[in-house]
């Protein structure tokens, strides 16, 4: 009792500076259903260490052949399933396509498997039943009974650290399984190489190879105890072991310290008493053991759970506090569990000593910044990077950092695409890297050298032999013969170069600007005016005759049919409005996008969404028109954004397991929850413009790092009253759509006043 | 012309200071026929670097299927060969088990071929026949011609970097093969990961990671050449090649810089104009390739081909006049040679900047010594190491320093048993390193902390779970049922045992001194008075009943027969007679075993071993026995020590390709020549004595690095004269078999009277 009693002060003491307790509304179970691949477990903001369970480790089997449901796991956890496998301590937050899962424990009892067993008979391995009666997800904090062996797995995290506090019964066979196969999209060739050092009776350090999305990955580790282990021992379950020459000196198979090989799971014994908890400190490095080491033994310095858990939340808390907003406390669930999403990824990549693994595979000193990995670019640069700019700049200017200490390292001189783990999977279309040091750069985040980001930025937009960038530059769009994503790519160019005239514009570089200026008008070259919709070309300069706008599939786009990617030019809505025919044809279209009825065979044919995620042949599942909910801002009809961003914010979130619309990829979608949640939304990032919509809040208090604060009032706002009747910005009238960065940073007070009818100019 | 005298002008300025042109008398082709397993090509005196020819990349094939003879290719070249497949960087020289062969470079022109074809039909692949007429093999320098595509192939290294010098004919179409999947002894699960960046047109580093007899292996490279190359690729022949996501957006093959794979083989394309030169260097790192590329541009900073050689040659010049003898020159050339062949291996294991991987797989800073790997301790404890501890004492200080940073990484808190980069490979028996150490110590040449060093020696020596260690502590012996070699292991473990008891005689520790000198003497164990051989003893005390002293097979051996193991007692070969029965028994023993007949059944069963490596029942081309022909010198009849000496040296050496009868075993087999043919070796490393013998050299000069001079003259010396009639210590009458290092240290001069006859005593 005296220990909860502690407890409970130590937290409250963490909400001086008037604090609010805001921690509460986070569920990380939120998307962990159905689409949104977010996972519960724990991590503090941008942590390296994302400790979280998988209820299950899913192998692929090449040639095409699956064992289990890879696009389903790829956070590691699916709410639905009824077995826990084990904790792992790397996870990717609401992607799409999966890798990480690494060093994952499992606390057993009783005679000892190794074998992880199957969902339907876990009694088979050492995986365990569960149900979500008995679990708890919090910011930074993860409990679950395991209910097969009676053990209780409580675990938090540091940046670089996971806790792991399990609560046994009374065993003499208590075991701690450190399974080093195990892994997401683990396919049979994905293990490289495991080694493992026992360097004592309670630590052990090592690291583990795999090729996987990320082609060449090792992650260090450091393993402490809180008790020493009695024996230990291994299996390896690689079939082809070869020539050992004199190994057979030792029994390698049990209690022996120099551990490495291809295929390994090890076990570590105890004898436990009644309700005895047995501790684990794991400590995460790109770099080396060494500095695994010094990672763990810079940020959990003491075995007190309690305060490490504290610790975490009060982070978050910290995070948390830089909105605060007054709405019901279904949307203060939403909203803040959304704000935790959006600052899971992208994640630190730094050692406490400030080394990280380069793109080269060389080791680097991070001078000066902290250097980050996992950019999900082709999501995030929408709507995530630009809120970072508002809320996280000091965070964002090292995001930038990063990616351009990624163009230093890279071979090919290319800013990164997706990169995670010091590679680039190259994952989706565009060079959206440009997109984020614009905006950075146009809001006066980033404070490095500008002209070399810019540099950096032509050079990757300039290299030929990607993706069609050669045919780009001398046609002005990709043959569809070239690419079968040719439509989306050079929409995307076009807007990404539009992100480089920017930068370009600023620095005062006409040279550059004239090019890429020209270069953003590109999209016109897909656009068929006939039709009103963008279309693939071939090499002849003629539209492919075969063309269905309301298909997903082998219409030179990605992720996206014609109908949601020909609204994909947000650097010029007015231009496009004009190649679409007018105001009233652009609106026309736009009502149709939302109203419209998507045939069954939509459904089969594209990837990443469900019914869920889909109003009218609106795609908010994935993120190919994020921003045109906001067009409507371009016409004379600005209240039917306010209407489409409220219906999109009511139905695409809800503060359950399978509240999420779609993957949360990275943030973005939680990103763009959060922008139109308080009225506003960057249409353009390397814009410093933001469209105006519809608050879902009634008031908002943006707590900037300069000290100002931005704040956000909608009178009278209502599930009715979601239309804007008049507006002030700073007690004046604002008689625009759009406010300015800088009205942002300068601390303005914006107010809303709402009723249950558009307004109509 | 000018460059060649200008050449000739440079060579000769090596030569002052007296230096005599001894780099004349080696001949690397020694021992690469049949037995020596020692490699032709060029290195410097412990380089990093051994770049030489392969005459077969031999694959094996799990489960016991080899698809080659990998017993016979251990350094990769077989002079019985026809056609050789490239030249790779890495090398053991004189071993029995296989591993390296790293980075294999073959230069071709014509259509592209990137498989190496057979021995058979080396048109099929990149391979080419070749002729010894044709080829050159010199101390630091090798040049052959590749008679299929008629390009000339020269060679030199530095301590960390090879340099090539391939002269093509006229070709639109000529090639540089880096063959990244070739290597010795390459299983199927051999490869590991590789990785390449292509920096520039002329510049490419990587690594390549390989699970062979070193289990965790890495080796960085950098490679640049001389000239641009027009294109590059690459085939990647890993079968299983996993899902690469968006990796389809490059064409990966060709022209690519970020390359990574399993099984990758590269080309690059050249134009060539006759007699054209390209040129590569080519340098290795434990660490990185930020420190390949630092080691290659501080060790080679121009692209002159024929300095690189001069001064390869030159640095060996130098080593090799630290013995000047006077002696036949195919003496010379077998004197030289086997000189050469101690310098090789243990090999520098430290970067230019002082950095090496540690066995923990971290990276280490070598301060105050260079850091050395490679230790075939079962064998160069014998005579390799002594015989530094003479004219290498500052390279055997950082050796010793090396083996006890391994000793400081080893999570098994071990010293080194056979250990290369990076890794212990268990090979043979025993725990050698403590000899190594106690010779050192004993003689003065370990200058660091010998109490630290003792610890290291006990606690090695106390590993209850090593090779039977605990049951040797408890019973005093091992028991036959735990270990196929009990007997040799037991012999071994006494031997080493009584070294350390030197040092900590040496360093007044009673206590330990007390204890090991008493394990000392465990041999005793394993001897039966009953039939007067060495013999496994079981549990229970008895010893085994079945028992051939003549076999190799099951006997409780290894690499020998109790005939040659039951003469392993060098710490004391008088208590040994004693056992035996006394003198006239021990030296009908030794008579017996220089002369009797073995059967058939022996070379059946026994491995590394030919009827050119045996005299009588002696095996000289394996190393148990190889202090025996000494042993004569403890009973009245000295005068058989002379003259089987003599009889090895004649019989085991020859300047031919075939010339060595055994392995070379890492230059073990070459010291024993030096010591024998300047007529003493070290019986017991651990002692500071010498037993005598008979020098084949008329006169020798030693020069020492403390600047004195020890030197043997050999008065009437012929291939008849081969008894000692008087010997004379620094002009006085020297009345024994033995002299003291102390003799050698102060610069002595050693004078032997020899006849034809012996000098009976």
């Amino acid at each position: 009792m005296k220990r909860h009693i502690l407890f409970t002060l130590s937290f409250c003491s963490t909400f001086i500076n008037a604090q609010q307790n805001l921690v509460k509304y986070v569920k990380p179970i939120i998307g962990t259903e159905k689409m949104g691949h977010t996972y519960p477990g724990a991590t503090v903001p941008f942590g390296a260490v994302q400790l979280s369970p998988e209820t299950d480790t899913i192998s692929y089997e090449l040639n095409g052949k699956y064992n289990g449901d890879v696009y389903n796991y790829c956070a590691g956890y699916k709410y639905e399933d009824k077995t826990i496998v084990g904790f792992s301590h790397t996870h990717l937050s609401g992607t799409g396509h999966s890798d990480l899962g690494d060093f994952l424990i499992m606390p057993t009892q009783g005679k000892l498997q190794l074998n992880p067993g199957t969902a339907t008979d876990p009694k088979s391995g050492y995986r365990s039943t569960f149900s979500h009666a008995n679990e708890t997800a919090e910011a930074g904090y993860y409990k679950v009974k395991l209910d097969d062996d009676n053990i209780t797995a409580e675990m938090t995290a540091t940046t670089r650290v996971g806790m792991h506090q399990y609560t046994f019964p009374k065993s003499d066979q208590s075991h701690i399984i450190l399974d080093l196969m195990a892994g997401i999209y683990n396919y049979d060739q994905k293990d490289i190489w495991t080694y493992v050092r026992v360097i004592n009776d309670t630590l052990i350090t090592g690291y583990r190879q795999t090729n996987g999305w990320a082609r060449t990955r090792t992650v260090y580790f450091a393993m402490s105890f809180s008790k020493p282990f009695k024996e230990y021992g291994l299996k390896n379950y690689d079939e082809k072991q070869p020539y050992r020459g004199f190994w057979g000196k030792f029994d390698q198979s049990k209690n022996f310290p120099e551990i490495a090989g291809k295929k390994i799971r090890m076990y570590f014994d105890f004898k436990t008493e009644e309700a005895e908890k047995i501790k684990i400190k794991f400590s995460l490095s790109s770099v080396s053991q060494k500095n695994a080491l010094q990672n763990m033994q810079a940020e959990i310095k003491d075995w007190d759970f309690e305060k490490a858990k504290n610790q975490a939340q009060a982070i978050w808390n910290k995070e948390l506090n830089k909105i605060t907003i007054t709405a019901p406390d279904d949307i203060k669930v939403n909203f803040y569990t959304a704000m935790y999403h959006t600052f899971i990824n992208p994640t630190v990549y730094t050692d406490i000593n400030g080394q990280y693994k380069g793109l080269d595979q060389g080791i680097h000193q991070a001078d000066g910044f902290t250097n980050y990995s996992t950019f999900s670019l082709w999501d995030t640069y929408r709507a995530l990077h630009p809120f970072f700019n508002i809320i996280q700049p000091s965070r964002n200017n090292d995001m930038v950092k990063s990616m351009l200490a990624h163009y230093n390292q890279s071979a090919l001189h290319m800013l990164p695409i997706w990169s995670h783990y010091s590679n680039d999977n190259w994952c989706m279309s565009g060079y959206h890297s440009v997109s984020v040091i614009s905006d950075a750069i146009i809001k006066g985040v980033y404070n490095g050298d500008k002209n070399q980001a810019l540099e950096a930025c032509i050079t990757t937009a300039n290299h030929r032999n990607y993706e069609g960038i050669g045919s780009y530059i001398d046609l002005g769009y990709i043959p569809a013969e070239k690419s079968g994503i040719s439509v989306s790519n050079t929409l995307e160019y076009a807007y990404d170069d539009w992100c480089i005239a920017q930068i370009a514009k600023k620095l005062n570089r006409t040279d550059v600007y004239n090019d890429f200026i020209k270069r953003s008008e590109n999209w016109k070259n897909n656009f068929d005016k006939t039709t009103g919709f963008m279309r693939p070309k071939l090499t002849d300069g003629t539209f492919k005759k075969e063309f269905n706008a309301l298909s997903t599939h082998g219409q030179g786009f990605i992720e996206g049919n014609s109908w949601n990617y020909s609204f994909f030019v947000p650097q010029d809505p007015s231009q496009l409005m004009t190649q679409m025919g007018g105001e009233k044809t652009f609106t026309s279209r736009l009502d149709t996008l939302f109203s419209m009825h998507l045939p069954d065979s939509f459904f089969a044919e594209t990837e990443d969404i469900t019914r869920e995620g889909i109003i009218g042949g609106y795609v908010h599942g994935n993120e190919p028109a994020h921003h045109v909910a906001y067009f409507y801002n371009w016409t004379d009809e600005p209240w039917k954004t306010q209407s489409q961003v409220r219906k999109i914010l009511n139905m695409q979130y809800k503060p359950t397991p399978d509240g999420l619309g779609g993957n949360d990829d990275c943030g973005q979608m939680s990103a763009w929850y959060i922008f139109s949640s308080l009225g506003f939304y960057p249409v353009a990032p390397g814009s410093d413009e933001y469209a105006l919509g519809s608050p879902l809040v009634n008031n908002a208090a943006l707590t900037l790092e300069n000290g100002k604060t931005f704040s956000v009032k909608a009178i009278n706002q209502s599930d009715k009253n979601v239309y804007v009747q008049k507006m002030l910005l700073n007690g004046k009238p604002l008689n625009s759509s759009f406010i300015k960065h800088a009205d942002i940073t300068n601390g303005s007070k914006l107010t809303f006043y709402m009723g249950a009818k558009p307004k109509k100019i």
